[in-house]
């Protein structure tokens, strides 16, 4: 039964400015989520904080002893706007140091590149004591693993080398499915149906997304569980009562 | 000077597991931030919690001692998914109750609708006790105001409409101002020059936003301060000193 396995939980604290002040619409929280439950990692929370120390360290350390990962993007590149290497180092309370092979991947990078290894581009190289890195095949700066935080890049191509570079190697539980099923009515339409079925399939939540498209008010039912087969049966028997009560379901949402 | 003015501030907190599954992209932190900057008010915070009581009380009490407003996203329609009023009651320890103005809006909004006013619609009526409501022109449930909680849709446009409801209503300060510079050149090349320029300016913070297209790369540097004076001289000053260093800078990013 899902009920006595372990569920492996994640946090992400998108670090940016540049999201709290509406400039830049964030991606990374949807591709964060997407990713982790491939790996059978369930997102649990996100935090954007803005690019102070202070606030990226409440945030990681109130986070990190409560979930078993926590990624963070964005604040990794060579400028002075970018301080999550030195708050995760403050977060855990160890100096940071620059990492050797950090350094020999970025000195094969900008080595035929104009201006060469600055000392801007060094700082990339810089990581809190005892860290690891992870590899990124897009740009030359790695990201970096400090305990159970991945501090991965805030540009969305970036952050999703890295992920890919990660595959496979965290540990985690079983994905969760999602059946949806799109009727053509107004959810308040159903709500007691809803809740019915989903009373009846423990183990199953039943989410429910109004939408509004061309004059027509729909919804989309979204049957979840990290039981494939009573995900499928939930949605199969949701459908059905629908029908029953002469709602009109797609048949492919 | 802008330092001794106040600055007031806000936390938004997105409800909704669709969110954090990653299937649905949420576009309710940019347009929330923007918005609040328009009102002289920063977003300072934001949290995605799950559809959940204890997170979403967790969140909220968090946030409204620590910020002069609270915006919440999500969770107030008609299905057993929507928890949001009940989580703030809980948050303020209060019982939820039948609005009587939110009870004649649905009433008539419903009166010539199918089905009319059944029970699970008249639930969007309910409002922790002591609250005001937010006019929604979109569809008929409203909004609420509990405190300095702002508990809005999470259907974007309806979102969006609640918010042209609240405008000017929030006493706020100076929004923010944004002047954007854009360079082609790797922001690596002009870390040294980009804090420079910002040291010389108190009260100015410039972020650089990394871009890569059509094969080359540029970033943005957005100089952001709540005096428009200060942030046009700073602006001007860095477009100088990044054509002095011959870096191509477009004239109207």
């Amino acid at each position: 039964m899902a009920a006595t396995s372990k569920v492996w939980t994640a946090a992400l604290v998108v670090i940016g400015d540049e999201i709290l002040s509406g400039r830049t619409q964030d991606k990374n929280i949807a591709q964060v989520a997407r990713w982790l439950n491939g790996q059978g990692i369930r997102l649990s929370e996100v935090r954007v904080v803005p690019d102070q120390q202070e606030a990226i360290v409440a945030a990681v350390n109130a986070l990190r002893p409560a979930h078993d990962y926590v990624v963070t993007t964005g604040g990794i590149g060579p400028t002075h706007d970018d301080i999550t290497v030195d708050s995760i180092a403050a977060a855990f309370g160890v100096p940071v140091i620059f990492h050797p092979e950090a350094r020999r991947v970025l000195e094969d990078y900008y080595r035929d590149r104009p201006l060469g290894l600055t000392e801007a581009r060094l700082r990339m190289a810089r990581v809190p004591e005892g860290a690891d890195l992870i590899p990124n095949p897009t740009s030359g700066a790695p990201g970096v693993k400090m305990g159970n935080v991945y501090i991965l890049a805030g540009v969305p191509n970036i952050a999703a080398a890295m992920l890919d570079a990660l595959d496979g190697r965290l540990e985690g539980g079983k994905p969760m499915v999602s059946v949806t099923v799109r009727a053509h009515a107004a959810e308040s339409d159903v709500a007691a149906l809803l809740k019915q079925v989903q009373d009846e399939h423990p183990g199953v939540s039943i989410g429910s997304y109004p939408f509004y498209r061309q004059g027509n008010f729909g919804a989309d039912f979204v049957v979840r569980s990290d039981d494939e087969r009573l995900a499928n049966a939930c949605a199969e028997e949701l459908r059905r009562r629908l029908k029953a009560a002469h709602i009109e379901v797609a048949d492919d949402a």
